[in-house]
């Protein structure tokens, strides 16, 4: 027998980029945790269903996060006086290196899974560090948080300290028996392949992930063309290719459902090459701001039709809050936009924009359609605004841009993952 | 006979720009409300005084925020997809012309003086609507809610509805009187003069508040150079002014304390006739992002000497908080670096900056000294990062990092102003 439930709440949500979907004091209909419909009124046959009514909080979809690293999370806010790679070898390289440690990977970790519930976060793409336990510990702290995602395993075999580096045989033969370990051990959680970047990974560590990731029918994360000194490099490693994305491509990495994060610096040639093959842009604004990588082109990217979503990227990211994460999208776009002179071709993401690549974009990653989809597992949260500042009687849109603005985790009053209430 | 209050905490303070004095485990020594000194080791002379302990929190100076517009409170966050002129006639104006509703007043007034209390800034300059009875109410929920500063009632006698407009000898007669009424009323808030910008002043008024400004010996503070469609503007309304200050000048308002909030677009001129006249800059980066007016050369400013404080602008920001202030000027600074190609000259704020901006610098506009100097009134807060994800020992300037880019109020457990401890 279905078990019913319906959620009644002024429903906003993102159907298309641009787009807001607003029914006021309307239901949402879940059964086993699958959506069956959202309606202004209630039809007839749910009569009699159990019904939560969250009065006039707001009810959208829970975020989703496409890229954060879970071992920086204790480091969140710190050392972003530096740019990027002096940022790994200062601060990130020898926190990670600490989840050696299986007590504290632990400790993390279940403090990392909370927050993101708290925070309203139900699906992510997240990296782990290279530590084989320190994975496994890390999932069934997701798993067991209610949260559905990808976790990788990171592999690095040169370039990082020694307290942080595998031989590639060592982290091929870690990967495989992590990838064993894994298998029907979770329900909501699964394994992605994770070359950290391009200097951290040899040719043949980066041929061996090619080859498990044709073997085990994996999906692939990692990073793009995030800082300038980061592609210099990239290119006197590797002068065989022309752009960055090739040496991903070379090795069998580069293909429909890869995920990459930042893409700042990527040019036309290399946006048409994620298009084609299907690769994914983790956009992480924050990240990009604090490390003075730059802004990326993410108006461009969307016209052309690439699949963007938003990410945290903790802790290149201050913070785990996909609110903020928005807010500063928006932000980082507009100075984008203004130091171009106001081009209409960067025009800068407006806050259904910013809403859509945090909730609906990220979902299609996941298979799911935007916005609340008719067979979707449900995700969703509560935000409650009574709190905010006395005002006048405003329009769901307008509450919405406040609620994203405030980046108040307070306002999150309920969290649903997976048709599961986990607040 | 003195009363003696000791506070132990780890103390953080700015004693100049891009230095922090920390002191682990120390003591801050207040008579009277007022500071007595900083010890690592407390002086015999005071083992016997009542001490507070707050362990391993952070005792820092409180906020200052110079610039913030009071009836803009109940619509923060809102509005952003448009430009700073829109923005004004679209949301902004309807919602201050509601301030002539006494109520309205009150019940904003004294929500907002508990969140500033509870955001941990304790002195302000900012600006009221165009209503005087308005106007004495945020001086009461202010003086009440132990918060020192300045107060202005706007001027405005052109270019805005009918609502929210006065005739230029309504605006200097409702002027005088609020000016009559506030004296001897407050201990902690004074009245500070405020044409709302030029294009909202006539000449007449412009020249009026001149003659105000000298016969009751009053600051003055305004907006300038904010926007380039705004400059531009100005420029058609007084084509006998080069520049824009050279109009708050003609009128006697630019001189020693007037406090001018953005200066985005400010030349080396006018920053030059800031710094020779003593003109404050009121920084206010969240908003010149939210609103796409740009980032003003605060970089150049500080080398050049010129006075420059941080300001929310809330509602051109979008929060209250001066620890988001202080990591969106940061952020800012880093895209306005990125952008000018890295060059030395327009180097990025650190976080010692950013937070010496957001307590040191604005505290010397009410004549203190930077950090915890003897003989100045005791502002100071406590926050308290033990909830914050599990990391290493960290030294105390890493701890300040975090918890400005946490930017969580609920870190903030204690409030002191002028001696008083508010929380």
């Amino acid at each position: 027998m279905k078990s019913t439930k319906i959620y009644r709440g002024t429903i906003v949500y993102a159907p298309q980029l641009g787009a807001l979907e607003c029914l006021e004091h309307a239901y949402l209909v879940a059964q086993n945790g699958v959506i069956a419909g959202v309606f202004q009124e209630l039809p007839g046959k749910y009569q009699d269903a159990a019904l939560e009514d969250f009065g006039d909080c707001l009810l959208i979809p829970s975020f989703t996060d496409l890229h954060l690293h879970a071992p920086q999370y204790a480091m969140m806010g710190m050392g972003f006086d530096l740019p990027l790679l002096e940022w790994l070898n200062t601060y990130t390289f020898k926190e990670e290196a600490r989840f050696a440690d299986a007590g504290f990977a632990r400790t993390v970790y279940e403090a990392l899974a909370t927050e993101l519930v708290r925070r309203g976060t139900t699906r992510v793409c997240m990296f782990s560090s290279l530590h084989r336990e320190g994975t496994l510990i890390l999932m069934d702290a997701l798993e067991r948080a209610g949260i559905t995602g990808f976790v990788g395993k990171v592999n690095m075999d040169r370039n990082s300290p020694d307290c942080l580096r595998e031989t590639c045989e060592e982290s091929l033969a870690q990967t495989r028996r992590w990838l064993d370990e894994c298998a029907g051990r979770y329900a909501h959680i699964r394994p992605i392949l994770t070359p950290r970047f391009t200097p951290s990974c040899s040719d043949a560590l980066m041929e061996g992930l090619g080859r498990l990731a044709e073997e085990y029918e994996l999906p692939v994360q990692s990073h793009l063309s995030e800082n300038d000194a980061e592609i210099e490099w990239v290119r006197t490693l590797h002068p065989d290719c022309e752009q960055y994305w090739e040496i991903y491509a070379k090795f069998g990495l580069w293909k429909r459902g890869t995920i990459m994060a930042h893409c700042v610096h990527s040019d036309v040639r290399e946006r048409a090459a994620m298009r084609s093959a299907g690769v994914w842009v983790a956009h992480s604004p924050d990240s990009n701001t604090n490390l003075y990588s730059g802004v990326a082109p993410v108006r461009k990217m969307l016209n052309e039709g690439l699949s963007v979503a938003l990410a945290s990227d903790v802790a290149g990211g201050a913070k785990l809050s996909m609110l903020h994460a928005a807010a500063e999208a928006i932000r980082a776009s507009k100075l984008r936009y203004y130091y171009s002179g106001k081009r209409p071709d960067e025009a800068y993401l407006t806050v259904p924009e910013a809403f859509y690549l945090a909730t609906s974009a990220g979902q299609q990653y996941f298979g799911a359609g935007p916005g609340f989809c008719v067979g979707d597992s449900l995700h969703a949260i509560v935000l409650d605004d009574s709190a905010l500042p006395p005002s006048r009687p405003l329009a769901p849109a307008e509450r919405l841009e406040r609620l994203i603005y405030a980046d108040d985790s307070r306002t999150i009053r309920a969290v649903i993952s997976e048709g599961r209430r986990l607040v």
